[in-house]
């Protein structure tokens, strides 16, 4: 129950927005009554902190099992970009919650996800950093701008990319990762 | 008058959000009355709906301007990107009310702003399909698509860029744009 009370938050404030949805449209939604929700939660910041812990974990997660592989730095760029925007289509409405609505949470709770928001992107940071120091990428450029170049092309995406259109998720990666990693290359290589 | 409501409302929506502003506290700002508020403009609406329109008409004139220079497709592109990071420093509030709270409009306006959005993008895309119609740009990747690259890693740029820092904004636009050209770039002419 407790999941589908998130599911259902998830849902409302990605597409309403976590203001704009009350405690009485979630359990409407589930024909649940308040009753059940506070049995499951304190109260509607708690699912959006559970919303926001839960999406940056995720990502946070299959982002170590990228890092920690033996692929070399342009192919974990690679993968990593395809695991961003493969990701689009199960959690948009996370994304959504996660990139609009951390202003609603509580101070301790906000310095805790934005710990792990800048884990992501110093992990990114720390990726490129290595591709330059074995000579595969460019060493004119700052690791930690093109880090957040990196997750501008990429999480972009949620914002207008259509995992139902026309681009497929594979597609739309290679597309990306092809001007990213052309644009990267270290001219000593050539 | 109506300019001071109007940058008030910008600086408080941006940083609380539309929802979470009331009329009452944008008037407290200013030490004026309510009835101020109401000769000036219908609703709170009204007032977004401006910030809106004055954010993507400024930044349509500025693409305008670059898109009618006798410059070459590629240092369109350079002087588009620059654009977009210099105008962080005067508009991020601005910016994060038109990314974040376009669900606010009514249908009609949404309808504006949302073909006003299209036509930068559609630009963009113009501009890359005559790059690589003129042999300065690979011929490999979807114009459509890259447009929608070029946007995400500049539009980003809001969320994180913090112009009194430590790298400028010229500095930034020269980072992006050398990955960018660099990744775009015909291998023929190589």
């Amino acid at each position: 129950m407790k999941g589908k009370i998130t599911e259902t938050s998830i849902s409302l404030f990605g597409q309403k927005g976590f203001k704009e949805t009350s405690i009485q449209e979630i359990v409407d939604h589930l024909g649940l009554t308040k009753g059940t929700f506070y049995y499951y939660f304190k109260n509607k910041e708690e699912v959006l902190v559970q919303i926001h812990e839960r999406f940056i974990d995720d990502l946070l997660e299959k982002q170590e099992k990228i890092m920690r592989s033996s692929l070399r730095p342009e192919e974990k760029l690679r993968e990593l970009v395809r695991m961003m925007i493969e990701n689009i289509r199960a959690s948009v409405n996370s994304a959504m919650i996660f990139f609009r609505e951390m202003r609603h949470l509580s101070e301790g709770k906000l310095l805790y996800v934005r710990q792990k928001r800048d884990l992501f992107q110093q992990n990114i940071e720390k990726l490129v950093q290595e591709g330059i120091e074995e000579g595969a990428f460019r060493t004119d450029l700052r690791a930690d701008m093109i880090s957040y170049f990196i997750l501008g092309m990429a999480n972009w995406s949620y914002f207008w990319y259509e995992p139902e259109g026309e681009v497929s998720e594979e597609h739309l990666a290679d597309i990306y990762t092809a001007i990213l990693l052309q644009g990267l290359e270290s001219k000593e290589k050539e």
